[in-house]
């Protein structure tokens, strides 16, 4: 475990000025056509996106400045010319607003979408006589590109994901239930260096480290805006395995995170014990297809939307559009952007009004659920390139396979 | 796994009557107290506690009217007579205001320390002429004390916790770094029924299972407010195992999740392999009694800042100021309470105004940390009863145990 060594010195690292730079510009950008002036960042994914690690407290950034500056709460020792340590809450004020390290803000953009409104109306309050704009979207959008740094990541984090992959035929034992080839996938993917979490933006959806699904179970109903079901184990976390036996004839689904480098991808193969019917075959095979050809039209300036009409019409034309995207419950897109979180821009839905840029990181998840067979289709993350059709980069074979 | 079967009716299923009453009554005193009328949850942890699951949408309740109305946007199979469909989000002002089943609204609490800014604007935009007040502190009240149910579910969990804990000694192989370790536990948890997800309120920390902490890197300040440190495996999730061998003379300090029921207890023990230094093993000794001592304090009408200050004092007199909840950073607590999420009321810290009631779940955690030793200490979850002193429900033994 190689990736492990000089972790401690890792750990005060923060990003190269370069790699910093690059990024700030994406913000100033989108600032400026939120028509504000400056940002105040305390989201753990926004400030891992302009540091480079989590701490607690606060980035202030104001476009008129070359650097942000750092209000950190915890850990006690972060080292930075950068770092400002915030001691009691009011002390923010002045640290903004009389700090000769940065230029006092016009218009402060706040991360409106996330922070709750109690501590939103407590900075507004401690920032009078300031402008405010939500900064949210203007985040999403700056994130949406990633840098070559971060594609670097995912695709680490991709190699890893397959490996990953590639031994659930080995994990897989006669008599296993769901959630006990879960568990084992879980195992593995921790031993390759997953660092579990699974990060979502917003409080709308809960998971643990992924879903494994077979048979009925995949076709049961969840409260979570996923693309696929299952009712859980407990009535706490209604979604995923179940307890339910692997039995023959049925897919296995699995949809395990790639969280290796702080970048996840995003990816779902197919499994099963002896044959399948040919409708569940066909649905796969057509799962698979429709994931090239989105790769294929996945360029810059290409409507997100369009990939999603592309999908449902290639549903439609197989005679499969009632399966497509879930079975008793449908899901309304059929791929998502993704990073440091799981739900990134774009979005690939028929509303989304996203258009696909070079950097953009997508999972495409064309999935079906066949009644009394279960779940089948692929998930793979893609990267949108300059020129030329997007690069898949969670390359495990995306045929269905079979466990002896 | 007999705990899974019949999962599919069970995650149907919802709170019995006799139950949601109990539930209810302590809102609607939390509300009286709040001078609302009637409150609006949509938070996944508050939604499971007046429900027995968790969906997506809103709960209405009003003082007024003997049940609540579910408001479900997710899933779609969710059947009860209490429930009703939310299609687009504007019919929310209409299913809340002009419902036969409910009364209207004067005054309504929003949970405003959870629900972003802008989604509670929308929400107050929906509701005009009402009046708004903070639905937060009072479902934190309520669910500071524990029904009956609630006290079984964790006493579940803790049973099945201390179970897992029963086996480390067993899976410790010698060579094994902190992070195989943790993944080998993990392993085992989840076998046992572990639901794998930590609920924290509100997302200022994060963390995935769990965390086993040796030697040096127990005193790596972290971003979070937890007791204990930890480098992590990655600069995005700086907290925990950091790939350190496990070696002789240092404490493995193991403190992962209990989440058996959608209700969690919270347990640490310390491992090690050979013998210890005199001061390690009287920090240890010292953690333990500081817990006896506060179990048997911790008794309803009690300030819960009394507990802090007797463990503080505790830990002077024995010279131990220095390692007490933390060396190079400093945890502000010695206990919080917890149950569906892990930061419940009341808090054990020095400027804590919670008054003990019988009922209330409690993890006490006086750990110290010994600069170049590593961690020392244990951590109980325990219940507060009507009478007499409080009853430990994760009881694995307290003694250090050693590696063989």
């Amino acid at each position: 475990m190689t990736q492990f060594k000089d972790i401690h010195s890792r750990q005060l690292q923060l990003l190269a000025d370069d790699e910093l730079a690059l990024r700030l510009e994406r913000v100033k950008n989108a600032l400026v056509s939120a028509g504000a002036d400056s940002v105040l960042i305390s989201d753990s994914a926004n400030i891992f996106y302009l540091t480079g690690r989590v701490f607690a407290g606060y980035i202030y950034y104001n476009i008129a400045d070359k650097e942000p500056i750092y209000i950190v709460r915890r850990p006690n020792d972060l080292i930075s010319d950068r770092a400002v340590r915030l001691g009691r809450f009011a002390e923010i004020t002045t640290l903004i607003k009389e700090n000769p390290k940065c230029t006092a803000p016009e218009c402060i953009a706040l991360e409106l979408d996330i922070l709750n409104f109690n501590m939103a109306k407590r900075l507004m309050d401690a920032l009078p006589g300031t402008g405010f704009a939500n900064a949210s979207p203007a985040m999403r959008a700056a994130r949406a590109v990633k840098t070559r740094l971060e594609q670097h990541l995912m695709k680490e984090s991709g190699v890893r994901h397959a490996r990953v992959y590639s031994r659930i035929p080995h994990i897989y034992q006669q008599g296993m239930t769901d959630i006990e080839l879960q568990v084992e996938i879980e195992r593995q993917s921790r031993l390759e260096g997953n660092l579990g979490i699974f990060r979502i933006n917003g409080c709308d959806m809960e998971i643990y480290m992924g879903n494994v699904l077979t048979g009925e179970n995949s076709d049961i109903p969840t409260p979570y805006d996923f693309a696929m079901g299952g009712a859980g184990l407990n009535p706490s976390l209604p979604v995923g395995a179940d307890g339910s036996l692997i039995e023959p004839h049925h897919t296995v689904m699995v949809d395990v995170n790639g969280n290796f480098t702080g970048y996840m991808t995003d990816m779902t193969r197919c499994f099963a014990l002896e044959s399948l019917d040919d409708k569940t075959l066909a649905a796969h095979q057509l799962s698979i297809d429709i994931v090239h050809a989105l790769t294929d039209m996945a360029r810059p300036g290409v409507e997100a939307k369009k990939l999603y009409e592309k999908a449902e019409a290639m549903a439609k034309e197989a005679g499969m559009a009632e399966y497509f995207m879930g079975h008793r419950q449908h899901a309304a897109f059929v791929g998502h952007g993704l990073g440091i979180e799981i739900n990134e821009a774009p979005v690939i839905s028929p509303r989304s009004r996203d258009i696909l840029e070079a950097g953009n990181a997508i999972a495409l998840e064309p999935k079906f659920v066949i009644p009394g067979q279960g779940a089948a289709g692929i998930e793979s993350t893609i990267l949108v390139k300059t020129e030329g059709p997007a690069e898949c980069i969670t390359n495990a074979p995306e045929q269905i396979i079979y466990f002896e």
